[in-house]
C-alpha cells in the first residue's frame, strides 16, 4: 500500500500570540484524509524568515506532500510569497489571470484598487498559480526537489477551502497512486467516554490491522469513527461494513445517528421523517440553541423558531409564564421550565418543545441555586418532562453543555413517542 | 532582553484527521504571550511513538518552555505517558493525591470507578505532578536535560486552562527572567483590512523596535494591536500609551471600541454605559445574534431577549408582521424587516431592536433574490433604519457576517443616538 504523509505548514504571528484559532488546519486533514493521505504533522510558525525556511526545508524533506496557509494578505506582515521565491530560487511575475481577478473583484465592489491589491496578482515564476474563485490572493502549486508537491493557499477560510476543493484534491489523485480510505462513524450522546471505552475493548482487539478505531469527544457526545485502509475497494468496505454492524450492536443504546453527523442534526434527521416540529424557550441557552439547529440547510421545515427570554417579562408575556410561578420558585426550577416549554409549544405550534433555565456563571450563582445549576423541559402535546443538571464549567461550556444535554433529552423523547429513526 | 521561547505540542490523531479543532494551543499562547514568553512554533502530531519522541527531543532542543497537551484521557489510543517516561527515563508510579481526586470526582458523580480511571492517577516518577481541580487526568512538570522545562496537560479544555492560570504561569514567571510585555488593541468594524493597512503606512513606519502593530482581521471586524517588550516598564508604558493615541485618532471614524472586546461585548458596554436595552427578532441568523450577546457575563441587564421567527407564523404572531406585508414583499424584504424591527422592540419593551432576513444558502435562492441576500434593520423609538447586504459566502459565514453586520450597525445607530462611549 501506497503511504502518502502530508505536512500543513500554518504561518502568521496571529496564530502563535493566540488571536485566532487555526480552523484551517482541520479542514486541509479531513479533505486529506478523505482522499488516503495521512497527516503526519501541523505546525504554526511566525512571520520569521529563517523558521519559515527552516520549516519548508523540514518539512519537503519528510512528506511528500506539503500544504501551506496564511501569509498571502495584503497587510505589510506577510511574508510568505518572497520567502517561497527564496526558497524555490524564483522570483516575483505578475500572473495575468490573477490580475485580471483581482481586477474584477475590485470593479464588483466598487472600491479603489491600490498598489497593495495588485502585488497580489504576483507569484513566483516557477510555481502553476492556483485560480481564487472567492478572493483576491492566487494559490501556487510548487514541486519541491525531492519531486513532492507544495501548495501555498491563503489563510482565509473561504478561499482556502474553495482551492482545496476545487483543484488541489484532484492535483493530489492525478500526481499519487494512493491508497483506498473509508469512514464510518457512529454519534453517541449522554454517555462517557471510558465507560465506551470498557465495553468496547474485546471488539476493539478482534479489529484486522488495516481498520482502527477512534473515539472523538466532545461536549457530552462522542463520535466513534472506523477507519478502513486498503488497496482492494470492495474487500476493505465489506469488512467495515460487517465490523460497523458490530459495533452498533454494541452501543445501540446510547446511539443517536449512524452517520458523522452533528447532534442537532440528528434531530432534524429524526423531526424529518417522523414529519413532526420543535421549537425552542432559551433562557440560559441564549439562542445557542436555536442557532446549533438553524445552522443546518433545510432547518426551516422542522424547526419553528425560539424564544430567548433573558428578561422574565418575556417568560410571562411571549411564553405564558404565570407571574405567580416565577415569583414562588424562580426563573430557575423545574415550574417555570416546563411552563416555558408548553408555552412556546403552544406559541409556535410545534409537536415538541425544548425550553432551558439556568445559571451560566460566573456570577449570579447562589447557595441554594449555585452557578453550574439548569433546568431542562422537553414536552409533546401529550408529555412533558424536566431535567436538573448541574454543570461546573465556565460560562462558555456551561452553556454548550447545556444546549448538547437538551438536544440528547430531545432526541430521547422523541424516539420515545415515535420510534427510532429508520 | 531576555527572550524566552516556547513551543506547544498537541498530541492526538483526532487533530490530524481534522475531527477536533485545536482551540487548546491559542489559549496556551496568549497566556504565554501576556507575561513575556514568545510562542515560537505550535506542532499537533498523532498518537505514534517515533513522532512523539523525534518531536519532544527537537522542541526541548530549540526552546527553553515546551507545553504538551492532549493524550492522558482514559482510552486505549493514548500513549502520552508511556512514551515521556521513556523520553525522560522514569516509570510509571501511583500519585496519592492524584488517587484521592479521581476517587473523590467518581464519588461524588456517583460512577463506577474503573482501571482504567485508576491509571489515570499514574505519574513519571521524576515529575512534579500538578493538580487537576476540573479532572482526573494530572499535570506533569519535568526539567529537561537542557534545563528547560516541559509540561504535559490534559487535551480536555476546561481542565488544561484551570492548570495554566493556577500553576503553570505562576512556575513559569518562577523560573524564568521575563521581559515586560504590554498590549493595547483596538476593534474597527465595517473597513477592510487593506484600506486601513494604507491609512496606517505612516504610522508604522516610525514605530520604534519594541513596539509592533499587528492586523487581526475577523468577519468583518479589525483588530489592530500594538505590542511592547522591554525591560523597563514604566517606559515601555509610557511610550505605548503615546502610540496608541495616536493610532486610535488615524482609525477614529471606524473605531467601536478601544479595548479587546468582541463587538457583541462593545454594543454591550456602550448599552451599559447609555443605559439601554436591546431586543433582537432573528430569522436567517437564527438565534445567532442573541448568542454572541449572551455569551457575556452580565448581558441580562441590557439585552431582554430575541424571538428567533423561522417560521412566518411567528413573524405574524409573535412579532406582528402583517400577513399582507409578508404576501406582498416576501419574508426577504426591507418592509418585513422593519416591522419586526419594531415589533420585537414593543413585544420586548426595549429601547433598541435589531431584525434580520435573508436567504443563508445553500438553498432557497431566487433569480430575485440570490443566496447572501439579506436585509437588516435597527430600530428605536424614535428611528428605524433598514439596510440590505449581500454575501457570497457559504451558510456559516453568511450567517457570521450577517450577524456582525448587523451588530455594527446597531452600534452606530446606537452612537449617533446617544453619542460615543466615554
Amino acid at each position: 500500500m501506497n503511504e502518502v504523509n502530508a505536512a500543513i505548514i500554518t504561518i502568521g504571528d496571529e496564530l502563535l500570540i493566540g488571536q485566532t484559532i487555526d480552523t484551517n488546519s482541520a479542514f486541509i486533514a479531513q479533505e486529506l484524509n478523505k482522499i488516503g493521505i495521512w497527516v503526519k504533522r501541523r505546525i504554526a510558525i511566525g512571520d520569521v524568515k529563517e523558521h519559515i525556511l527552516k520549516t519548508l526545508k523540514e518539512q519537503t524533506d519528510d512528506c511528500a506532500v506539503v500544504i501551506v496557509t496564511g501569509g498571502l494578505g495584503p497587510t505589510a506582515d506577510d511574508i510568505t510569497k518572497p520567502v517561497l521565491c527564496e526558497f524555490f530560487n524564483a522570483k516575483l511575475v505578475v500572473n495575468e489571470e490573477a490580475l485580471q481577478n483581482v481586477k474584477n473583484i475590485f470593479t464588483k465592489l466598487n472600491r479603489p484598487l491600490t498598489e497593495r491589491n495588485l502585488k497580489q496578482a504576483e507569484v513566483p515564476d516557477n510555481c502553476i498559480p492556483i485560480s481564487n474563485g472567492r478572493g483576491t490572493a492566487p494559490g501556487m502549486y510548487f514541486t519541491t526537489p525531492q519531486n513532492g508537491v507544495l501548495f501555498s493557499l491563503p489563510g482565509v477560510p473561504n478561499e482556502m477551502k474553495g482551492m482545496m476543493t476545487n483543484s488541489i484534491l484532484g492535483l493530489l489523485q492525478q500526481k499519487f497512486l494512493l491508497p483506498f480510505v473509508v469512514h464510518r462513524t457512529l454519534l453517541l450522546a449522554g454517555v462517557g467516554e471510558s465507560t465506551v471505552a470498557d465495553t468496547l475493548l474485546g471488539f476493539e482487539n478482534t479489529l484486522p490491522g488495516y481498520i482502527k478505531l477512534a473515539y472523538l469527544p466532545a461536549y457530552g457526545t462522542l463520535r466513534l469513527r472506523l477507519t478502513g485502509r486498503g488497496d482492494n475497494e470492495s474487500f476493505v468496505t465489506g469488512e467495515i461494513d460487517l465490523q460497523f454492524q458490530k459495533l452498533q450492536a454494541l452501543v445501540h443504546e446510547s446511539m443517536v445517528a449512524d452517520e458523522d453527523v452533528s447532534l442537532a442534526q440528528a434531530v432534524l434527521l429524526l423531526l424529518q421523517q417522523k414529519n413532526k416540529t420543535v421549537a425552542t424557550a432559551e433562557s440560559c441557552t441564549g439562542g445557542y440553541i436555536a442557532h446549533l439547529l438553524t445552522a443546518n440547510a433545510g432547518a426551516s421545515a422542522n424547526y419553528n423558531g425560539s424564544v430567548v427570554s433573558y428578561a422574565n417579562k418575556v417568560k410571562e408575556e411571549l411564553l405564558h409564564v404565570q407571574e405567580q410561578t416565577l415569583k414562588n420558585f424562580g426563573a430557575v426550577s423545574e415550574e417555570t421550565v416546563l411552563e416555558m416549554a408548553r408555552g412556546v409549544l403552544l406559541a409556535m405550534h410545534t409537536d415538541y418543545a425544548i425550553a432551558t433555565s439556568g445559571i451560566m456563571g460566573p456570577d449570579g450563582g447562589s447557595d441554594d441555586k449555585p452557578v453550574g445549576t439548569v433546568w431542562i423541559a422537553v414536552a409533546s402535546s401529550k408529555n412533558t418532562k424536566a431535567f436538573k443538571v448541574f454543570f461546573r464549567f465556565d460560562r462558555s461550556r456551561n452553556i454548550e453543555m447545556t444546549a448538547q444535554t437538551a438536544l440528547t433529552m430531545l432526541h430521547r423523547f422523541i424516539v420515545k413517542e415515535e420510534g427510532h429513526r429508520v
